[in-house]
């Protein structure tokens, strides 16, 4: 047959005989297709588009009929015809047409931000000096002169402050700026009561940032936003483990250190560290930032520093909050399961030991229960779960699985014990999901040999959370496993073998590694994930239930939690973690805890908001529950007991058998 | 002639030959009378009520017409004609009537005063345990369970207290007595906002005190009062001088070395100790009151710690404020003389370093200047001038003069630097009016010796401010010093000699003193006597001056400060020190500082009354107005260069003269 005309976009023609596959093509145009299934036809990643003429789809798994319609087809699954013209995406679009919606959302400053919703103010002011005439005390001359600027009911002051106002006074020649932080409990913008915080001599530049610090604390994963308040800007980002890590992997065992080793004071200086170690990186990657030159070679005065930090909030988990300021959590652990506070007061820098500006505000959010803390209520905020009207179902999957569903008019939460290994920890070769970390696994399933998606495109060197989501379903699916979890241990793959007296699966040769050493997943692994994912999906199932809304009444899906960015809830939902619903009810909103705590460190508004999100919630405990550890134990099983809970799982499962079937019989 | 018969009272009859002093016949009948002045009939303390019969009165001096009609007499100064029957009022009555308006006021509870109006409330609560279905957190549970008890709108709390609640309430089986201070400054009873201070497992009985202490931090003398605000009683006082004396006698020298010799810090640690010195004796007074043995000869539990004090109300100048909570007081000293603040917020003993409840809620009451402070605005609240339509002068005598003119309508007032001569500092022999001071003297104006009046009828150790004052004016009267205050070195005395290169006059020989040393007074000591009492005349003659006031208008003087107990108004008068007005006009009302801190503590209507003093209060300063400085000049004299200001001193002198004359010539 003669050869066929293939034109990629601007390239020039190429000729290729019929039948070719438009991957190698391309490949002959020196053209590169992104294939991280390995040309398999199941990631939807070499998606192309063709604009005319005629090709043949051997395969359409995860392209719509629309899709279809429009010309889309998967290169390594398409053989030329006739002539044609391929359109090939640009591969951020085509991940974002695939992913967008499963991606963590970018930081954009929330729409319509300004200065002046902001509580923390920054006020330049010029004060008439005292005279024989005018012999009013400092602190009066400059509470006036600060109501005169800002419409309040009144302004207090502490202590400490107080002794050093006439200094400040004097050495800024009656030139000051005052920073003052307003209630973000009072309702109105106007008449509220405000603090002066701090006092500065001369007049603070307008370009000069006015810093604040968001925290999430996680069981795992501690994770800081350095805030530039006046834009609106996250201006720096930072994340470790939770240093608490090592006394402990979840909040029960961090309670029983606490209270049966003597261990809070210690637990409470290992978060403290990992804080406050995570603020001065945010300030030192701002200051790399604004890094320039000024006259003279000198670089420019300190970007910013962690004292100049006039402003927190924090969101965590109840336990994670109790530890961090020092308050007993022993009542978390036992029945009836009750925390000490969930409704924290404004507190100061200095009183958590937060390393910041002493006087600092810091407004921890508020938490419903045990096991449902500020991180949920933030991430509900953050989600808009509370002003949404179509019934919503949201996740948190960090160490804990914190389940709300709801809409505008009512919200049910509880929580289940997921364990960290969706956070990497707890997992022989798991890790954070930064650079080198395997984020996606696409196993063949001849060959059984894995493709790896690495974030960072680097060498690999552990598996973060979505990485061993995308691994499990994988393995299940190519039969590296069976639905119990157990390997196959008859395939023909080196990378099934037995170490230590245990069987794993080899994701990575110690050749192809940072580490220089293989990185594989065990069956302990295998059996953790597997409880972790069982635990949310009963959590979930078992809410719906008790409130009789059945899990095909929900319409959407909100995601939070620190799972990476290219979270693939086909694979979540091939485990059997997230209910089988079509793709686009599902949104993976990234660390919705954090983004709660940003927006309240904003606008008050937000603050409120999410202290009203805390008193309408109701909250149902699982463990009063026996249908969920039934529901727990059915889901013990990949993707569950009742496989015609998984249609969708069902026909890939089908759709690969088939496939096996026509290659083994081409 | 035949004897007379004279009864005293119910003894028997007693013959006397007729000219008898009553003083010989009632020593006869074994009756002693009092005779401070050694009989020259100036003191009245010897005054005896003739019920029947004849007598002949060589004196009525300081016997008013009416009690001449009443048929008293001064037993020194009269002799008997006829039969008589002769009642001899009891000493203290005696002192009373002649001094009760003088003396300082018993420290009664304020009438009406009940639990009801305290602000710091001991609530005992039981409380619903956890259930599972009740999982409510154990703040929320503590914070109803309180808002049920009292009318709150809000109730709130602390770190360190959050960080033990949990504790409390289950050591407590969940009985448990909370502590809450009501705010003070929130106008109604009801619906105001209160804190959490501290929550004790079980209930405390109602038979147990609930501690405060008000404090008056004096330049010279810090007073402490341990109050049990169930009651309202004052149960043990205790007062010292202000360590910081060493460092400085008056505010300026404590300002100097504050601010050039870096001494903020020693001078806030000194007067710490002084304060938390007097607490611990106040409380070991309490518990000494209070010791009894329970069964088995055990002593009971301890009355009162300081630990357990949990309410503080602190007035004081506006430098020893300043210099107690370490807030620079550099621009007080200096022109244009203002103060960093003159409200403080409430704050807690922890911030200020009171060793009371670290909790504790610490009212420091407002000052309205630089040299009129909080014990000037609580002096004019417990001394009622705030309230009263006459046109009043107060005067607060401590090592500053403050001066207050005005009524329930308008207020103003100065300050002058009296210096702490009238609190027995900065004088020789002076010492504090404690036992073993010298009070009243009374010198013969023949002999030249004195009688002395000591408190605690002891053998004498120093000369107090009252006694000071009384010496002057003796001395003065009899001609020991002359209007200048120099000494006629030329009359017939040993008691006035030369030593060291200075004259002085011998009060005591040291074989009648506690020390075993001479007691005298230096030509020093009375030029700082006289300067002190200059500036006071001067002050309050410029104030109101100032507002076009005429002295003559003003209805009644009252005066607070650290005097003694027996301060005589007369001797007050005669050196100059007070304006010459009728006795009655007079009213000593000891330490209203402490007095307005006690008010204070009880009732939060007082503490809004003397905040409302201080915002009404107009301040005039004296050293802007060269007035001043003639009327100090001009009142540097004994009693003042215009002796016709002084017209009941002018009389005493010509008695004297005439008595002189008599006495001779008889």
């Amino acid at each position: 047959m003669a050869g066929k005309q293939i034109v990629f976009d601007q390239s020039e023609p190429l000729t290729v005989p019929p039948g070719t596959r438009l991957t190698e093509a391309a490949g002959q145009a020196g053209i590169f297709i992104n294939q991280p299934c390995g040309g398999q036809g199941r990631c939807g990643r070499c998606a192309v588009q063709v604009t005319s003429g005629q090709v043949r789809r051997r395969s359409t798994l995860r392209l719509s009929a629309k899709d279809v319609e429009q010309g889309y087809a998967l290169a390594c699954q398409t053989l030329v015809l006739e002539d044609a013209h391929i359109h090939i995406p640009a591969q951020e679009t085509l991940e974002r047409r695939l992913t967008s919606d499963l991606s963590a959302a970018t930081i954009a400053v929330p729409a319509g931000y300004t200065y002046e919703q902001q509580s923390l103010r920054r006020i330049p002011l010029s004060l008439l000096p005292p005279h024989m005439d005018d012999q009013r005390d400092d602190w009066s001359r400059l509470a006036l002169a600060i109501r005169q600027e800002i419409d309040l009911s009144q302004v207090s002051v502490s202590l400490p402050l107080l002794r050093k106002i006439g200094t400040v006074l004097r050495e800024g020649n009656w030139q000051v700026t005052a920073y003052v932080a307003l209630d973000e409990t009072a309702a109105g913008e106007h008449d509220r009561p405000g603090i002066l915080i701090d006092l500065q001599p001369g007049h603070v530049p307008d370009t000069e940032p006015l810093w604040g610090v968001c925290v999430d604390v996680g069981t795992t994963t501690v994770t800081v936003w350095l805030v530039d308040l006046l834009s609106g800007q996250v201006e720096a980002q930072a994340a470790e483990y939770n240093r608490q890590l090592r006394l402990g992997e979840d909040v029960i065992s961090r309670i029983i250190f606490a209270t049966k080793h003597d261990g809070q004071e210690e637990l409470r200086t290992l978060v403290l560290q990992s804080i406050n170690t995570l603020i001065d990186r945010a300030c030192t990657k701002a200051n790399l930032q604004h890094r320039e030159p000024v006259n003279g070679g000198q670089t420019k005065p300190e970007y910013c520093h962690p004292q100049q930090i006039m402003k927190a909030t924090i969101a965590g988990n109840s336990t994670m909050i109790h530890l961090l300021l020092g308050i007993p959590a022993g009542s978390i652990r036992l029945s009836p399961f009750v925390t000490a506070v969930n409704k924290l007061p404004v507190l100061t820098a200095a009183e958590i030991g937060l390393a910041i500006y002493p006087a600092a505000q810091i407004q921890c959010l508020p938490g419903v229960a045990s096991y449902v803390g500020a991180d949920i209520t933030a991430g509900v905020h953050a989600s808009g779960l509370d002003k949404t009207d179509l019934v919503t179902l949201f996740l948190d999957i960090g160490t804990n699985g914190e389940i709300v569903l709801g809409n505008q008019d009512w919200l049910v939460t509880c929580a289940c014990s997921a364990g960290p290994a969706f956070e990497g920890a707890g997992v022989h070769d798991g890790m954070r999901a930064t650079h080198g970390a395997i984020e996606e696994v696409w196993i063949d399933n001849h060959t059984y040999e894995p493709s790896l998606g690495v974030i960072g495109h680097a060498q690999p060197k552990g598996l973060c959370g979505s990485g061993l989501i995308s691994l499990l379903a994988e393995m299940f699916l190519t039969g590296v496993i069976d639905k119990g979890g157990h390997f196959n241990t008859t395939l023909p793959t080196k990378r099934i073998r037995r170490r230590d007296n245990s069987w794993e699966y080899v994701v990575a040769w110690a050749a192809e590694t940072q580490t220089g050493r293989d990185i594989a997943i065990t069956y302990v692994d295998i059996d953790n994930l597997i409880r972790a994912k069982a635990a949310i999906y009963a959590g979930f199932t078992v809410l719906a239930d008790s409130i009789g809304v059945p899990l095909e009444t929900v319409a959407q899906v909100l995601i939070g939690g620190s799972f990476g960015k290219y979270i693939n809830v086909e694979k979540a939902v091939q485990i059997g973690m997230l209910p089988d619903m079509p793709w686009e009810q599902f949104h993976f909103l990234g660390n919705t805890s954090v983004l709660g705590a940003y927006q309240a460190i904003l606008n008050g508004n937000s603050q409120r908001q999410i202290n009203a999100i805390a008193d309408r919630m109701t909250y149902i405990e699982l463990s009063a529950d026996n249908s969920f550890y039934e529901a727990f134990t059915s889901a013990l099983f990949l993707p569950h007991t009742d496989l015609q809970r998984f249609p969708s799982v069902a026909k890939v499962l089908a759709d690969l058998s088939a496939q096996e079937v026509t290659q083994n019989g081409s």
